[in-house]
């Protein structure tokens, strides 16, 4: 018999196979051996599962690296471990050791008040069955069938990655949300996912049927609905296969409007997965990889942009200057205890009141300006001032060079339009390009935060009120003779695409591996009789 | 040799007076009594400060009652005294006791997490130094001289609602922020103040001119600048005596322009500052009095609501449903932990939720608009369907009323307009009227939190973005043939009143004790030539 159960859409798609619950590895046992041997066998599991998160993050992209590089510091952390070793020390076996401690970490997590900390708890989970997998002396994956659909609680991100999605599948969560980083990962490779199915999810067993768009899962499906979703399975994938095929070939719609698509970078993954010759530039490097230590070092920085530069080969690149704050704390530079970080001290507002350190990030850029058409793009601007005292330091900066030997260009100053009062009112900044964020401007558009699941569903870059703004910021850029483009999700979501185009978007930028189908999806579109920007 | 120092805006006006440094009492000692002698002195102690608050809030009106309650309830709680009490026990005197036992409380306080706390901790060192005082015999006001000039680090709001500011006087913190409550407080009295001079406030004496409007400290100013400011000074007090005298007469801009003044009220007490003939109506009622216990009770809401209804005779009185979240969590009602609550669950999100506890107070409401033009007015509504949700809902109850005996009648709906996508979505809301609330919208707009003081500058209800809002709301209020009022802060801005009139507002609703001045701002206003809405 057929049954159908709602949960939430988080990654689109259909997939069919049989449910296969990942359980944690409670179950398992193991013998003790000497206070000294089971010292080793811990240390040796921790350093194994060191080792596989470290070569996870060479073969990953952007997002997926950093999250992962998360657990990477947890495990590089000796505080992580000595609880786990002075229990050893009294005579309890390795994996009780380890199970207790990791216990008490996640509880820690579990409890805190910050929902972007309680959110972690489940990268300290992951590190806890790695270690412990390494202890049993089981593979670092879950011998899962293909096409299987994975069903639990909730995924860890490397749970994930860990898994080779390549043969099909999904994934069913009883928990879960579709803001959470394995969603976007999900989304990211195209694996079909629904989240927040409640309690029924522990009893799923035999054949699913996962639908990702319309956030559904039918349990033992009939086989006219597994012949459907088959063929409209295969659908997907053929087309996936097509928009891959021309990748390369610019995006035009149906009635041959020319859209440009560039990408979005996050680290030197990203410049693997596409030929620059697939995008019309970078819209966006981030340039958060700007720890602590990477912020007074200019060279490191002149280095990084070099490679960006070197990779696009010409084509347009748009560097973000840091945008650290919100979500994105940085020891030291961004400010503790905001009681609402994202309306807080962020973006360009934290580097004008650090200026040293703006000043070197517009040198090294400056510097790598030599190289080709480099842009500098300010995040979080407000105000028409903020825009005007960032253009002075690059003035100062690009003084400063002229008297040096160094080889250097003026960079194009631009912003990101993010801020709601900011968009309507972009006509008035002398910007040399807008990039419109649609995340952020979506989340102060609708007071709903881009983090807290229980808001996820106001925060939909389809209200009207949210397009009329980018309508704005569009009409603003005609006026002022600059470049408009969009940089946030909302481009790389091919059901938002359409309201961009009518609203007079004519640039996106997107992560690479959404790029062939963003192209595709522009090519099925016709914007004849379209009142642009209505 | 006069001297100009910079800080903060604060509170507008001039005051010329001695610099009076107000000291924490720490240098005080007392002799010390027997165990029983010392809990009992404590315990009067406390008793008279409790009674000296309940007395305090007796005479006080809205947001300062409220403010102060916070107070009254921790001097209420045993909690905060079972410390002292115990180290008495053990020997110690009672100031002793109480100062360390507070000091316990106050670094508690300073070191949470959420701002919110933090800034209470000065409610704290206030109650401290009220039991101090009494422990020390000393009256409850600090005997400050006609016109002094308060400085200090940071002020309590109780320690300035305990003094007699009818004489002048003016206040300069070393740090605060205009968006504290005590900032609020001294804007409401018209005390002049500056905050946020920095250290140099502990070397302040002698004769200070306190420069609200620019943010500047004069000390030992030259006879010129004493002569120029004491004019200004007399202008003003003048200008407000003038004000009061036609509080009851309707405002007109110059041309002859109607601008409707309503009031904003919190509190039974805001009733008593104005007579009702003074205002055009109650452009916002607060419901927040709604405590756990109330929330369930419509007997004591229709009570409530009659109240207003009464004290308006007739004239409309607009009544806000439920605003919990946000920085106004009530317990078991709204979510707690969330990371970013202004952007969380509030208002309109949260009476969705819990439609049993919204309908009690809509049938409350439409029992009370029996007794004449009530208005029900939604907060944070985002979408058109919440408003649609909430109209079901005030239906179904109507129908409730209908099979029932008691006086009802069908309330006019309408929305706060405080999120920037409604605001620029307008047009498609049905509502009956509409109420721009300035102080959420700019801070969505300008993405910086009302009570972040770092970020305090950004949160400009002028910038031209915002502005641009306004203006949309007022078209869409044409378009739709609905009314559109402004109830906001801004409104009572006599700095902001001309932009919101040249954005085509011709309602604003303010706190009872800024009406006067309103009133005077829009008579000194011209309007011919202005291109409305621009």
């Amino acid at each position: 018999m057929e049954r159908r159960i709602s949960g939430r859409t988080a990654s689109d798609g259909l997939a069919i196979g049989p449910a296969t619950i990942l359980h944690a590895l409670d179950g398992a046992s193991r013998s003790k051996g000497s206070i000294a041997e089971e010292h080793a066998v811990l240390a040796t599991a921790v350093a194994r599962a060191r080792e596989a998160v470290a070569e996870l993050i060479g073969q990953l992209a952007g997002d997926a690296a950093e999250l992962i590089g998360f657990q990477l510091a947890l495990l590089e952390d000796d505080a992580l471990t000595e609880t786990a070793y002075a229990q050893i020390e009294r005579g309890v076996a390795a994996d009780v050791a380890w199970r207790a401690a990791m216990a008490e970490e996640i509880a820690g997590y579990e409890t805190a008040d910050d929902e972007y900390f309680r959110a972690r708890a489940s990268d300290l989970a992951d590190i806890r069955d790695r270690v412990l997998r390494h202890l049993f002396g089981l593979a670092d994956d879950g011998q899962l069938l293909d096409g299987a659909i994975v069903v639990a609680r909730d995924l860890a991100p490397s749970a994930f990655l860990g898994i080779d999605w390549s043969k099909g599948g999904g994934i069913v969560l009883g928990e879960g949300s579709p803001t959470s980083h394995v969603a976007m990962l999900a989304r990211g490779r195209g694996v079909p996912m629904v989240v927040g199915l409640g309690h029924e999810w522990e009893e799923l067993t035999g054949q699913l049927l996962v639908d990702g768009g319309r956030g559904v899962v039918v349990v033992d499906p009939g086989v006219e609905h597994v012949d459907a979703a088959r063929a409209e399975g295969e659908t997907l994938t053929r087309r996936k296969a097509e928009a891959v095929a021309r990748q390369c070939e610019q995006a035009l719609t149906r009635d041959g409007t020319a859209v440009a698509v560039l990408v979005n970078i996050s680290g030197p993954a990203d410049m693997t997965v596409l030929p620059a010759a697939a995008c019309d530039g970078v819209g966006l490097a981030r340039t958060e990889f700007l720890t602590a230590n990477l912020l007074h070092d200019e060279e490191a920085q002149v280095s990084a942009y070099t490679d960006l530069m070197r990779w696009a080969d010409g084509r347009p690149v748009t560097i973000r200057t840091l945008d650290a704050g919100g979500d994105k704390p940085i020891p030291g530079y961004t400010i503790d205890g905001e009681s609402n970080p994202f309306l807080g001290l962020r973006g360009i507002r934290l580097s004008l009141r650090h200026a040293d350190i703006f000043r070197i990030q517009l040198r090294a850029l400056a510097r790598a300006a030599a190289l080709g058409p480099l842009k500098v793009m300010l995040p979080m601007v407000t105000n028409a001032a903020e825009l005007d005292a960032a253009r002075s330091h690059l003035r100062a900066v690009l003084a400063e060079l002229a008297d040096s030997n160094v080889a250097f260009a003026e960079p194009a100053l631009g912003m990101m339009v993010e801020v709601p009062a900011a968009a309507l009112a972009a006509q008035n900044f002398a910007a040399d390009f807008f990039s419109i964020g649609t995340n952020d401007l979506t989340q102060y558009a609708t007071a709903a935060s881009r983090d807290g699941a229980e808001v996820a569903d106001y925060a939909d870059v389809l209200h009207p009120g949210v397009l009329a703004m980018i309508a704005h910021v569009v009409r603003a850029g005609r006026v002022r003779g600059v470049e408009v483009s969009v940089c946030g999700d909302a481009a790389g979501d091919v059901r938002a695409i359409r309201a961009l185009l009518e609203a007079g978007v004519r640039a996106l930028s997107v992560s690479p591996g959404l790029l062939p189908l963003v192209k595709a999806a522009i090519r099925e579109l016709d914007l004849v009789g379209i009142a642009e920007g209505a």
